[in-house]
C-alpha cells in the first residue's frame, strides 16, 4: 500500500481566496482554509496609501498583493490543519474568477505597487465586474462587425465589456503612461502563476474566453488591433504572449520564494491557470460531451464539452482545450439568478413570511421553498422572464429587463419566489434548445455552486422544465477540488498524480447521491408555460416590443434633466 | 331671514349604512350616524336562525332587516346629535350599492323573513359582488348577441354577473320555487324607499344601469326573456314594474311607520332612490357634460354626462335620466384601483417600510408616498398593466391579469408603488381617450371616494397622465351627501328646498380648495409612457397574445387534477 498523497487547489473569488488540500487518491476534502481580501473590492475609492481617489460607480478594482497574502495564509493553514507533510504534496493549481487583469513590469511587478503609478486607478488590477470600458467594448464590436471578423460567432456575436482587450483598450484610453509602462498585460490567474513558479505562462482558458484567441487561429490579426487605435497595433506582441498552454499542462514547479510563502517543497508541481467556472466541469465529474455542467450561483454559467467546434445562437464562447484538453468548451450564461430572488427576498416579500421563518426557527428562504412547494405547476397563474440583469444567452443583450404577467388581488409572495425560479429554469431551456439545435447534445445536467445544495424545490422545478435528469456535484467547493485536480495532474502519475483530468476526474469527483428526475405531469404543464415563456422571450427579446429598451431611455432622459422643483409635491 | 332647513342623506354601502344630516342652504354636513350591518356580508353560512348553511365561495348575501335597523338606529342619532327638529328636516334620500336585489311578496315581505323560506339561501338579498350568476350572464350574452338585441351597445356589449336579470335567473334556475313565490323582484335601493313611503316605485338608475332598461326602449322585449328560459317570458309584467321614475323625483312622504322609525315628521319628502356611485356626481358639483367624475376607492367608477346618446368602446353602460334628469349618464369603471395598492402594501412591501412608517410614526402608505414622490416619471424603468382584477373598460374582460415590465436588480418597492398608481392612471386615461373619441367630451376630472383625499401623489400623476386638470369634491362622504341633496329636490323649492339637482347642487356641493394640474414636463415624459401602456394594452388585452387566457387555463386544469404525491417534495 503507497502512502497517501495529496494535492492543493487555490480558489481566487471576488471577496476572499480559499485553499482546499484533497486526497488524490479519491478526492476527499481534507482541509480547507479561507482568507478574506484585505481591500476586497475596491469599487469607492482607492486605498489611503495610494491616494484615496474616488472611483466612479462602475469600476472595480482588487489589490495583487491580496492574492499572495491569499498564498501566505491560506496554504500553510491547510498544511497545519491536516497535519500532511508538505513532501506528500505533489502538485497544486489554482483559478480565478475571470477576466481580471493588471498591468505589470518585464519581471512581473504589477505597476499599482510602484510608486509613479500607485495612485494611478488604471495601474490596479480591473476585477471581473468592472463595467467602465462599455465604450471600448461597443467600439470592439463594432470594428469586429465593419471588418467581418470571423471570430465573432464563437462568442455569440458580442465581446463582452468585462473582457481582456475592452480593459486593455480603457487603459489605452484613459491611461496612455501606464499602457506604455506596463511590459504585460495579464490576467490575474496566469501573474499568480507566474508569481507561483518564477515565469509567465498564458493559459487557454482565459485566453480563449475572454481574449479571442483560439488554438487554430491565435489571436485577432493586428489589422483588426490597429482599426481599434493605431497604438494598440501590436498589443499581442508587445503586451500578451502567443505562447497559449492548453489547460492540464503542468505551468512549472514551485519557486524557492513562493515555496517559502507556502511551506510547500519547492519544485512541487503547479499546473496552468484555471477560471473557476471551467475548472468546475472535471470537479463535476464531467470530462466528456453531452453532460452540460450548471454553476449555480448569484448568475449561472453553463459549459458543454464536444469534439467539434460548432455555432451555439447567443453562447458566450467555445474555446479548444478551454476546459478539457482535446475538447472544445462551450460556455453560456444567464446573468441573474440567485440574483433574482435575493432581490426578490429582499425587495418585494412581506414581513409576514420573515415572521414565520422566525417562529420555525428556519430561513426566509426555506420559508418560501416550502410554501411554494404546495404549489402545483401552473397554479400560480403567473409568468415571468427572468431579465432582471438583461439576457446573456441566448439573446446577447443587456438592455433587457424582467417581466412578471398574470398578478391577481390573490397572488401571493410564494407564488412569485416559484414563478421567479421557473422562469430561471426557462432561460436555461432555452439555452439547452440552443445547444440542441446546433447539435451540440445536452442530455443531463450537473449542477454546482451555492443554490443546487440548499434548494431541492429549485432543482426539481430544473428536472421537470427541462425534461432531464438533474445531479448535483457531491463538493460544494468544486472550483478548489478541480484547481487540486489540475495540481495533480500537472504532476502527472509518475509523481504519484494523473497522467489526464479524465483519469483525476474518474478518481477524485464524484456525484452527490441525490438525483432530481422529470415527473411526467409536472413536466407536461411546463411544456406548455415554456410554450408561453417562447412567445413573450421572442416577443420582447427580438424587436416584436421594444418596450424594454425605451423604458431604459426614458429612465436615463429622466435621470440626466434637472430635477425641476414643481414635479415634487414636497 | 328663514329658519334653517335640513334634509338627511342615507348611505347604504358594503358593511354598514350612513345617515348624514345637512343644512339645505349650503350643504353643510351637520351631523353623521354609521351602523355596521348586524350581518355585514354573509358569505360563509346563513345565519343561525336561518339553519346555517355552507354558502359557496362566490356567494354574497345580506340581511334586509340591517338596513332597517340602519334607519332605526342612524337617523335618530344624527337628529339627537344636531338637537335639529325633526319639523326643520324637509326631505331625505338614499342611496346603495347595486345591483343588489331581492325577492319579496306583494306587500313587500322579504321572502327571506317568511318561515317557509328562511332557510333557503335564494330568499336573501343578493348583494352586488355576489358572483354566483356568472352562468346566468353567460346565457345573457351569447342569447343577446345570437338574437342581436339592440340595447348591447350601450352596456359595452357585455352584460356584467353582477346584473340584475343573471341573478333573477339565478333564482329562477336554482330555485323556482322562490322565484314563484317572488311577487317581486327588487332593487335593495327601490325597497327601502318602498319601506319609507309605504309604496312600490322604482329608479331609472338602477334599472338603467343594471336592469337592461332604458327610457326610450323599456326593457327588452318578451322574445328575448323567452330565449333564456320560457318561464322568464314574463318577467317584467309579474316581478318588475314598467313605471320608472327619474331620480330627483319624489317617491312619496314618509309614512306613519318609517315616521316612527326614525323620528322624522309623517309625509316628509322621500326622493327616488339612487345608486351610490351616481348619486355622488351632483355631490361633487357635476351636472352639466364636460367634467368626469372619478369615484376612486378600491375599485374606479368614472360618470359622465352628455345631452345626446353615443356608443363609447367598453363603458358599463349609459342612461337617460339615471344620474341627472335630462341628460344621459355614462357609467365607465376600473375593477380595481386602491385594491392594488392595497395588495400591493399587504403582500410586496418588505418589512423595511414598516420600520420606517413606526419610525416616523405614519403609515406604510405615507411611507411609500413620500419616497415615491421623490422619482421623476420615467424614473423607475417600470411600466405595468393595472389588471390585477380584470379589466371593465375599455375591454370588457374579467380573464384579462396584471402586468410588470422593466425590474432590475435595483428596483426597489417605492418605484413599483409609484408605478402601479401610473398604471391605474393610464387606465383612467383610455377610458377618457375612449369617451373623448366617441365625441362624449371629457375636459376635467373631479375626483371623490376614499384615496383622493388621502394621496397628494396619486392625484398629480393623474393630472400629469390625463393631461386634465383634477379637483377634488370636498366632502368625503359624497354619496350620503348626494343623497341628502334629492331629499331636498323631492322636498321642492316651496318646502324650502330646490326644483332640480342642478340648483341644490349649485348651493350644497362643493370642491375642495387643492387643484391638481398638469405639469407640463412629467405630462410630455408620461405620453411616452402612455403609447407603450397602450402597446402592451393593445397586445395582451386585444389578442396579439392571449397568455393571460391560457395562463388561467393552465392553472384552472392544475387546480382541477388531483394533487399527485410525487409532484410534492414533502
Amino acid at each position: 500500500m503507497t502512502r497517501p498523497r495529496y494535492a492543493i487547489g487555490v480558489d481566487f473569488g471576488t471577496e476572499s481566496g480559499r485553499a482546499l488540500l484533497v486526497d488524490v487518491a479519491d478526492g476527499r476534502e481534507v482541509a480547507t482554509a479561507v482568507y478574506s481580501y484585505r481591500h476586497g473590492v475596491i469599487d469607492e475609492r482607492l486605498p489611503d496609501d495610494a491616494g484615496g481617489a474616488r472611483l466612479d460607480h462602475d469600476w472595480a478594482l482588487q489589490d495583487p498583493e491580496d492574492y499572495l497574502r491569499t498564498l501566505r495564509t491560506t496554504i500553510p493553514k491547510v498544511l497545519a490543519d491536516s497535519g500532511v507533510e508538505p513532501g506528500r504534496v505533489i502538485g497544486m493549481g489554482i483559478d480565478f474568477t475571470s477576466c481580471t487583469m493588471l498591468p505589470v513590469t518585464r519581471d512581473g511587478t504589477p505597476l499599482c505597487l510602484l510608486p509613479e503609478f500607485r495612485t494611478n486607478r488604471h495601474a490596479w488590477v480591473k476585477l471581473w465586474k468592472h463595467h467602465a470600458a462599455q465604450p471600448e467594448a461597443d467600439r470592439i464590436n463594432e470594428t469586429a462587425a465593419r471588418l467581418g471578423e470571423k471570430w465573432l460567432p464563437r462568442y455569440g456575436g458580442r465581446i463582452s465589456a468585462e473582457w481582456f482587450f475592452a480593459k486593455a483598450l480603457q487603459i489605452l484610453d484613459e491611461a496612455p503612461d501606464v499602457y506604455h509602462a506596463a511590459d504585460r498585460l495579464i490576467e490575474a490567474a496566469d501573474w499568480v502563476v507566474w508569481q507561483l513558479t518564477g515565469h509567465e505562462t498564458r493559459n487557454a482558458c482565459t485566453a480563449g474566453y475572454k481574449a479571442i484567441w483560439s488554438k487554430r487561429g491565435g489571436f485577432p490579426g493586428e489589422r483588426f488591433f490597429a482599426a481599434l487605435d493605431p497604438r494598440f497595433e501590436r498589443i499581442v506582441d508587445e503586451k500578451l504572449s502567443r505562447f497559449v498552454l492548453p489547460v492540464g499542462e503542468r505551468a512549472g514547479g514551485l519557486s524557492q520564494q513562493a515555496a517559502g510563502w507556502t511551506g510547500l517543497r519547492p519544485g512541487t508541481a503547479v499546473a496552468v491557470a484555471n477560471v473557476d467556472a471551467h475548472v468546475s466541469v472535471p470537479a463535476a465529474t464531467v470530462t466528456e460531451p453531452g453532460r452540460m455542467v450548471a454553476v449555480i450561483g448569484t448568475s449561472t454559467c453553463h459549459l458543454v464539452l464536444h469534439e467539434v467546434s460548432r455555432t451555439v445562437e447567443g453562447m458566450c464562447g467555445v474555446v479548444e482545450d478551454g476546459i478539457v484538453p482535446g475538447l472544445f468548451g462551450y460556455e453560456a450564461g444567464q446573468p441573474a439568478v440567485g440574483d433574482i430572488l435575493a432581490w426578490f427576498l429582499d425587495h418585494a416579500v412581506p414581513a409576514e413570511y420573515r415572521a414565520l421563518a422566525q417562529q420555525r426557527g428556519t430561513s426566509l428562504h426555506a420559508v418560501l421553498e416550502e410554501e411554494a412547494s404546495k404549489l402545483r405547476p401552473g397554479e400560480s397563474g403567473l409568468l415571468a422572464l427572468d431579465w432582471w440583469n438583461g439576457n446573456r444567452s441566448i439573446l446577447v443583450d443587456v438592455d433587457l429587463t424582467g417581466v412578471l404577467v398574470g398578478m391577481t388581488l390573490a397572488t401571493r409572495a410564494p407564488e412569485i419566489y416559484r414563478a421567479l425560479i421557473e422562469a430561471t429554469a426557462f432561460g436555461t431551456r432555452v439555452i439547452v434548445d440552443s445547444f440542441n439545435q446546433a447539435k451540440v447534445p445536452v442530455n443531463e445536467i450537473v449542477a454546482c455552486g451555492g443554490l443546487p445544495a440548499k434548494n431541492r424545490l429549485f432543482m426539481q422545478i430544473y428536472a421537470d422544465v427541462l425534461g432531464l435528469d438533474v445531479s448535483v456535484a457531491a463538493s460544494t467547493q468544486t472550483p478548489a477540488l478541480g484547481s487540486a485536480m489540475f495540481g495533480a495532474v500537472a504532476a502527472g502519475a509518475r509523481e504519484g498524480g494523473y497522467d489526464s483530468i479524465i483519469d483525476a476526474a474518474a478518481r477524485m469527483a464524484r456525484l452527490a447521491d441525490v438525483r432530481y428526475r422529470p415527473n411526467p405531469a409536472s413536466q407536461a404543464v411546463y411544456d406548455e408555460l415554456y410554450a408561453e415563456y417562447r412567445r413573450l422571450h421572442d416577443c420582447f427579446g427580438r424587436g416584436g416590443n421594444d418596450v424594454m429598451k425605451r423604458l431604459k431611455r426614458i429612465r436615463s432622459t429622466a435621470l440626466a434633466v434637472d430635477r425641476d422643483p414643481a414635479v415634487l409635491l414636497a
